[in-house]
């Protein structure tokens, strides 16, 4: 249990602050003598090229990744994700690195001086009279003295862990939880919920048998050489469990595959990782009183369980709160006028989302996922123009970025990281259990989940469902994150083999898969599904019949139809411009309140407010057609038309039934201007 | 002497790395028993919540702020700039934090070890057995010792300088470089550079030699502590010579006011940004040999100058191959079909020049800005309609945040700054150095200027940018950078009072003085002045008759037309898709190479390149209109108007002359949907 802060507090993603650790770190105080002064500026200057140039190599290699992304798109193959492709980078610089750059010895040997105490985190020197200031950086391990000094540039290039927790997964989460497609999920919530919650736990606690299993074989076979404890088998369990389909998502945003399958994964994907990092901390606070460390000890294991649902509804809370700040905000004020400050202070709130939970002792990635579906249902909708444009990519860039970078690091750190522990028996376990937990997750999920929905989770479903398990960006920041001890170390090495081996197999194999599956692709996401098909029904938002209608309402949990009248007439009154007039819902002693907080345009007319919603529809049609991505003109050239008879169908309806199916269609086409994926259609219908 | 290092090595802005540095400077090591690792954990625990906390108070500044100029800008308040407002939440809440919090004492006594040595940057500890790593942060004088222990939250919120240097400017620097107005700019050109040049020079030197008399002074009265050089003051020179008239600008902009004035300004200002920093790092590496050490060396002071042109010209080169290079890539491959792609190559190839420069021992800031205007001469031609407004408005985004950053950071580091010097006698000799010296850069040089400029610069004009020589940014980035010595911490507290004083009072003069001085304001840039009015006379790009156009040759300086020329006829053509085809500009024995590098958008038809060219106005200012912010939307409103005429009558000409005409008329258009700044009309004439 060495090292045990590393893994429960995530230090925050200081940029400035830190660069200031840094920058602290590194530089040499002054000495009285010009011979030394000179001396150790050379070597404070070499620190600095070397710093440049490591992140330089990773400017060098994003460049190339995405010259080759569009070499590929241009020429259409679609066997290897952009993903795929920044490793194959990664580890190609990594091997020259590692082979090709010769071990630079540091300067300075170290100094040791013994203290008696436990270690203080400042340490006061007395050098010839002046005094200089030192942090402590961590423990090293007596048989790694060497290494300190050895190497530099290979440590440049390997960053601290908690870079890829507090910097670069808050920009993927939150442009998960910005793009979301809500009208899909949110129909599959309950499947959603149920895969995310329920299956990574199974999932979790099956991997983690198997690999305490694999760990008993281990040890009878003599390939352990220290301790594998029962909790760092959960562990495995928890990192490995958090699936990143991001190869299979963006091929199916390619040949526009199932929208409900899309909204299972991509559901499923999102909260899975929000549960599988809420889980790994749980299970490092598992800690067992007395003797009994990692045995099973009830008293630790319900405590594990509360901190799990008092850290993910702390984070959804608080993520949930900063949106809904950020909607009054923008709802209350005319900022909208000035599409900077908006762009502004959307950025800030939602940063400052991430900070507040770490600063409560939340989880900050989870709170950013949950900001930012507050900030998509609701803030959305009270941005300009301009500002939605702005947000949107904003967040696509930053995400784009960090995503290419931790897998191009991915491939770099397989040979830069210097305590790999490779084991065989070990890897190959592994594989055989998320095999083995995935599909234990998925298939007897799937046949309870059948018993309830009416559209069937068909076997053609539930097989792509296994197979699109990968593992990327989160499995791999939850494995580096500490790497202190032998099975963690063994555990990050799996980890990396396993997030190389999906995301090249599976990722190539997905066109293939499809297809032999019998999915169908080229589906345009507000049409009817054929009557032959015996997966979801699509649920028809506009135009529909009255028997269709009835349907809609069938369809719809009650939990969710609950959830959705109170949203339609309460929350999205309250926090955003569109929705009935407050007045009109709340009942009549709350009338001074209601009258404030309805905006006026909600007053002017409701009937008026309604053709400003298509008005809405129709810019955004607009908007797509000159200003989407690619992805977008393609679905957006039906949107002007689509909401033209929304305008003519809706004039004659008005209770909450057929908002909520209005509601629902008119999201969709919302989304399809900021649903964008990383993938580009390659036109290839034309 | 000491620390020099600081000095001359902006250690990279390595956001990533960095915040590792911070991470491990911080997390304390494992030990072995559980007792203490619990202490320790707590510990850092309480270190991460301050860490966030103290960012939190960042955002919440910012937050306030921008809330607050909204609503400034929606009442149409104008005497407060938003970045004079971010000074003073800044000034709040550092009372708050100086005065409001309790000083928490560090749980861990520092640890005093005796060295003999000069100091290591890396130590080893022995622990009961295992090794600990400390890195050395600094050095620290013997009666602040306590304080190191002392009030923690004042320490985090106090960043290290090197953040301003390596994190906030390059946004800020770029963004100048990116948004520059580059008809009114180049065609001031030459006085533009003889400002920043030897106006800045001029400057630090008046500046230096009347501080000098300043501290001989103090020395005599007995108000002086500690040594205090020459260079010193020489140094406080070129800090303090780096204008940033943000405040006036964002003024000039919303009211219209004369562009050439504004041409003026704003690029002197952006340069000498650039002369300043490589100035105070000629000055930092001035050093005598011997025993003479802070008195006049011819020798040095050669090797200054040596290093002064070495570095500025490397910069610029460094800026002006990555830009080339991205025109390149975005112009040979089609890249534009994917903006996501083009604008992430976009930012890290702009990034890659602050780190390319840092590698080769450059200053990174100057090089940005180069790369900046390079950009947005050539790249921005290349890339995609969506792209242009994404970059613009990334660039805008960080901009802004930055900006702001700094100004709060300012108001905050007035309390919080734990070594401030405030002597009564430097400040107002400080004063009255910059008064002086800013009289002795903007009159004499002028008067010169004047004897050969065609259009004279006005008494008006003068005393305008005599007034408007504020201080921000830049002044405080390069006075923070280094506070060791005792020279140094009265210079940096004098340069926040000084940027105080004039950002609050000259900001809020603006527009009295503007008035004052007759400067006419609500100027279309496309429209000819008054012919009663003595001031510039604008260069009409459009619809000019033949003694106009006569007029514009002579107008032109011959280095500018050459290089106008030059760039016409060589360099748009060879990194861009506009401009004559090479085939016909270069002689006829390259013809192969010609062929290779037009793009064939220009072998088409040269008759219907130019329709394009005006097209791509036509289209600029219809994405004015629609997405522009609202400056532009006042602006834009005329653009497809003026466009229409371009059309029509350029299809009668063809010469190289007509079109630097055209292209400085186009230019401006182009700009007028690109060059906005951070305020926003408040719609003063309606």
């Amino acid at each position: 249990m060495a090292e045990p802060l590393r893994r429960r507090l995530p230090l925050l993603p200081l940029l400035l602050l830190a660069a200031g650790g840094l920058r602290a770190a590194e530089r040499s105080g002054g000495s009285s003598s010009a011979m030394e002064e000179l001396a150790t500026e050379k070597e404070a200057e070499e620190s600095h090229r070397q710093d440049s140039v490591s992140l330089l190599t990773f400017i060098l290699l994003l460049t190339l990744t995405i010259l080759t992304i569009w070499l590929f798109k241009h020429r259409r193959v679609r066997f290897l994700h952009e993903t795929g492709l920044a490793m194959i980078y990664g580890l190609i610089v990594g091997v020259i690195l590692r082979y090709g750059t010769p071990s630079t010895s540091g300067h300075d040997k170290p100094f040791s001086c013994s203290q008696e105490d436990r270690p203080f985190t400042t340490l006061l020197v007395n050098v010839s009279g002046k005094f200089f200031e030192y942090t402590l950086k961590g423990e090293i391990s007596p048989g790694k003295i060497h290494n300190v000094e050895q190497n530099d540039m290979l440590r440049k290039v390997t960053f601290d862990p908690e870079v890829f927790f507090n910097i670069l997964l808050p920009p993927i989460i939150f442009h998960a939880g910005y793009s979301l497609k809500k009208r899909h999920f949110f129909r599959n919530l309950g499947s959603i919920l149920a895969y995310a919650f329920l299956g990574t736990a199974v999932s979790c606690f099956i991997i983690g048998n198997l690999m305490y299993g694999v760990v008993k074989l281990m040890k009878l076979v003599g390939q352990l050489s220290d301790k594998f404890y029962y909790t760092d088998c959960l562990l495995f369990g928890a990192i490995i469990s958090a699936t990143d389909p991001v190869t299979v998502l963006a091929i199916f945003n390619e040949l526009h595959a199932d929208v409900d399958l899309y909204a299972l994964l991509f559901g499923e994907s999102v909260l899975n990782d929000a549960v599988a990092i809420v889980l790994s901390s749980s299970i490092v606070a598992y800690q067992p009183t007395g003797e009994n460390t990692h045995a099973f000890d009830a008293a630790a294991f319900f405590k594990s369980v509360g901190v799990f649902l008092g850290i993910f509804s702390g984070s959804f809370m608080m993520g949930a709160v900063t949106g809904v700040v950020t909607a009054l905000v923008t709802k209350f004020t005319k900022l909208h006028c000035f599409p900077l400050l908006e762009t502004a202070l959307f950025f800030l709130m939602s940063w400052s989302t991430f900070l507040l939970a770490e600063a409560c002792g939340f989880t900050g990635v989870v709170a950013v996922l949950f900001c930012g579906i507050t900030q998509a249902h609701y803030t959305y909708n009270n941005l300009s123009v301009e500002s939605r444009s702005r947000t949107k990519q904003l967040f696509e860039v930053l995400h784009f970025l960090a995503e290419n970078f931790i897998f191009s690091y991915m491939g770099l750190a397989l040979f830069t990281f210097q305590k790999h522990i490779f084991s065989p028996v070990f890897i190959i376990g592994a594989f055989v259990a998320i095999f083995l937990g995935r599909a234990a997750h998925i298939y007897p999920l799937s046949f309870l989940l059948n018993l309830g929905r009416r559209h069937k989770i068909s076997w053609s479903f539930q097989h792509m469902m296994m197979f699109s398990g990968l593992r990327g960006a989160m499995a791999f920041a939850l494995a580096i994150r500490d790497t202190a001890t032998y099975s963690h170390q063994m555990m990050f090495s799996t980890t990396l083999l396993i997030v190389f081996f999906t995301v090249w197999i599976v990722g190539g194999g997905t066109t293939p898969m499809l297809s032999w599956l019998n999915i169908r692709v080229g589906v345009d996401p507000d049409q009817d599904p054929p009557p032959t098909n015996d997966s979801f029904q699509v649920l028809q938002g506009d135009g529909q019949d009255s028997a269709q209608r009835n349907r809609t309402k069938q369809e719809s949990a009650w939990l969710f139809r609950l959830w959705y009248s109170f949203d339609h007439n309460y929350l999205k009154p309250i926090l955003t411009h569109s929705g009935p007039p407050l007045t009109t819902t709340l009942p009549s002693w709350c009338g001074l309140i209601a009258r404030c907080l309805t905006s006026p345009q909600v007053y002017d007319n409701q009937e008026q407010l309604r053709e400003e919603d298509s008005d809405f529809i129709l810019n955004d049609g607009d908007l797509t057609v000159t200003y989407g991505d690619t992805t977008i003109t393609a679905n957006g050239s039906s949107g002007p038309h689509t909401a033209t008879t929304n305008l003519d169908s809706r004039r004659t309806k008005s209770s909450s039934e057929e908002a909520l199916e209005r509601d629902l269609g008119a999201a969709d086409h919302e989304v399809t201007s900021r649903g964008t994926r990383l993938v580009f259609p390659l036109e290839y219908n034309a």
